[in-house]
């Protein structure tokens, strides 16, 4: 599609060779290439991953390919998508200082980010089907999610920069072409890519009957691709947070683009429901209690983070074209109110994601390890269904759930939507 | 801003020199220049317009001029608006054939339009000050704004063209920001370009102090700046209208810019509610309640129209992203509720902006000729806080302000909404 003619992908014993002269990694590692130590840790499906470790140090070559490969085949992914993780790790570090891996070196044409080795970090999701905590998830993940929405937005930037910056990310189609369909659109309906646990087909056909369902999350991907009201991260899944007890780094932003304030959130938190609903597949009983609340405080402190700091940035930072101080604090008028309105707006609509990444995650391509490890379909099939048959009503019952307990009391029960 | 160092205003005397070469005025004029009777007919403060008439027929020459004077000062414009109102007439054509004047010409360097004249056409907003009627004036505006919402949009389009059309009008910001700004924020605050009669004071003051109102008319802007929904006209008021008793054209789209469907039918909506309220300053009292019906009867031919034709385009002609037919038809579902959803936000959102456009009207920097032709100011007045009162009833219950009727209802006996 976009492939350089100059590019070539790396290989652990070119590496040094290759890159031995950037100050970027010799900085880093020492000036002596040929010790250095290079390991490939990607899954080799999209990106090629590199841990390159010298006597002082180590670095992370991230290299994109240009294609992802799927089972027996390969689908065509333009290299742009390094070029869009690049512009969004910058901005992300920008508008929330230590939140992302530092960038250290980016190559356009070898679609290629040099960038800081996250040493002891694990996959979030790992470690919570692993039973681990960490400190202040909820809180971490929560500040993140609020200072890029609120500092990507016309409530802080400049307009103009905000639509030149719109603009740049709109050509990150070929990314957002696949959350369209995989996400949104595929779930309801018996497409191609799609693989499912056969012990709930039942459910599954029910959902796809339910018109009401299929409109509303057709609602959502109205707002999804055309509301570019903030830059997203776009692919907010505890796949893309790297943790160690007391350490939260967000990587991945391949799939940011412009889009309603309400996605990243909906994407983590159905993420983080996850993991609580499958819980009962991995823990021992004596364990399970204890960490579903321990999962269950991260999600309400992920939201209390949120909503604090999204508000403390309304009254503090509130500099762009919207709900101008001119009409509001000028005038001695109180604004709170419109931004009661803006959360509620913000809750209702990441609820309404939240269902629609349940869904995909069970129905879609890609599926989520928190169920997939789960060995015993039968008890897989109905934990499964517990998280089709809630998503369902966090979408079609989003402007009724008012918080986030009555979010997870629907989790915890839900009932069959119609 | 972006004047090109070519650029050069035409004068009447030498605009036959200047163009007498191009084929685009000869096909239509006649091969003799020195006989071209050159008249220019634009109000100066925006555009150089002429009318250009030969021995075989006459064009309209528009040209960009790079300011906008106001009173004893100038306020630079980009030409560039001349580039999007081209883009924007070759869209309206192609999507509802011969609403808009055929494009002969255009060259981007000089801001330049060569354009059909339209022989006999007088502003609608002239006629309906003058008490004249237009034949199926409510049913052509109509579908006016349903083909052009429809057809450009994700309902439509390849989602890829629609997001490389959106980059294109995305650099239209400087038109944009005068939307933004006048239309939305201005009238509710006591804004240095703002002028009003001041037998209102007492309501402009109390609707100023409605923070329920400013955070409702904030809400609409922040589906105008980030929902880029559809290209909108931007501008689609009575005075961007043309009209013989049986014809009407769409003109002047150089605010033309990607937003909520909703938009241009709210602003179209609200200039034909002022010259409703406004009549009865302009009629003898035998002619006023025939020629408000007539009013009427356009507002209801306009929304019924506008309803039908996007409802048969949703039926025949869903081809994009949203509410595919893979999850509807294809599952013999019915895509009727998905529809009456979409038409129910699309009314909700076109009272908001049909409310605001009512206020920048009144209050604002531009306003009607509806109403500031109107000498005795105390009868101004009367009908001017009619206008706003109504403005605010209808931003405010825009939701459940159920259909035409209940918003006409609203138009001829408002109450100050809280």
């Amino acid at each position: 599609m976009d492939t350089p003619e100059t590019y070539e992908p790396l290989t652990s014993e070119e590496l040094p060779s290759r890159l031995g002269h950037l100050a970027a990694l010799t900085s880093r590692l020492g000036n002596n290439p040929d010790q250095w130590h290079v390991e490939e840790i990607g899954d080799g499906n999209l990106n090629l991953v590199f841990v390159v470790r010298g006597e002082s140090g180590a670095v992370i070559v991230k290299q994109a390919l240009p294609y992802i490969r799927l089972v027996g085949d390969s689908w065509p992914l333009p290299l742009s998508r390094a070029f869009f993780e690049y512009h969004a790790l910058i901005r992300q570090s920008n508008r929330d200082p230590h939140s992302v891996p530092e960038v250290l070196h980016f190559e356009e044409d070898q679609a290629l980010i040099v960038m800081e080795f996250l040493d002891q970090h694990v996959i979030l999701r790992s470690l919570l089907i692993g039973g681990k905590r960490v400190n202040n998830l909820g809180l971490r993940l929560g500040k993140f999610i609020a200072r890029n929405a609120f500092r990507g937005s016309d409530l802080a930037l400049p307009i103009i920069d905000r639509k030149a910056d719109t603009k740049l990310f709109l050509d990150n189609h070929a990314l957002c072409n696949i959350t369209e369909s995989l996400v949104f659109t595929d779930p309801y309906f018996d497409a191609e890519l799609n693989h499912h646990n056969a012990v709930i087909d039942g459910v599954v056909a029910s959902l796809r009957q339910n018109i009401t369902l299929k409109t509303e999350a057709q609602v959502m991907l109205t707002k999804f691709v055309a509301n570019s009201e903030t830059l997203l991260h776009g692919d907010l899944h505890t796949g893309s947070v790297m943790c160690t007890e007391d350490s939260v780094r967000i990587i991945d932003p391949e799939f940011a683009t412009y889009g309603p304030m309400g996605f990243d959130l909906g994407m983590m938190l159905a993420n983080l429901v996850m993991a609580y609903i499958s819980q009962p597949a991995h823990r021992s009983s004596g364990e399970l209690n204890s960490y579903q609340s321990w999962i269950l405080e991260v999600i309400e402190d992920l939201v209390v983070a949120f909503t604090e700091e999204f508000s403390a940035l309304w009254h503090s930072e509130r500099s762009g074209v919207l709900f101008p101080h001119s009409l509001f604090e000028d005038q001695q008028h109180d604004a709170n109110l419109p931004l009661e309105g803006k959360l509620r707006e913000i809750w209702s609509d990441a609820l309404g994601f939240c269902g629609i990444e349940m869904h995909r995650r069970t129905l879609s391509l890609a599926h989520n390890a928190d169920f997939e490890t789960i060995e015993d379909v039968a008890h897989r099939g109905e934990l499964e269904e517990q998280n089709l048959i809630a998503g369902a009503q966090l979408i079609i019952e989003r402007h009724s759930i008012a918080d986030v307990k009555a979010m997870m009391a629907v989790v915890q029960k839900p009932q069959m939507a119609n």
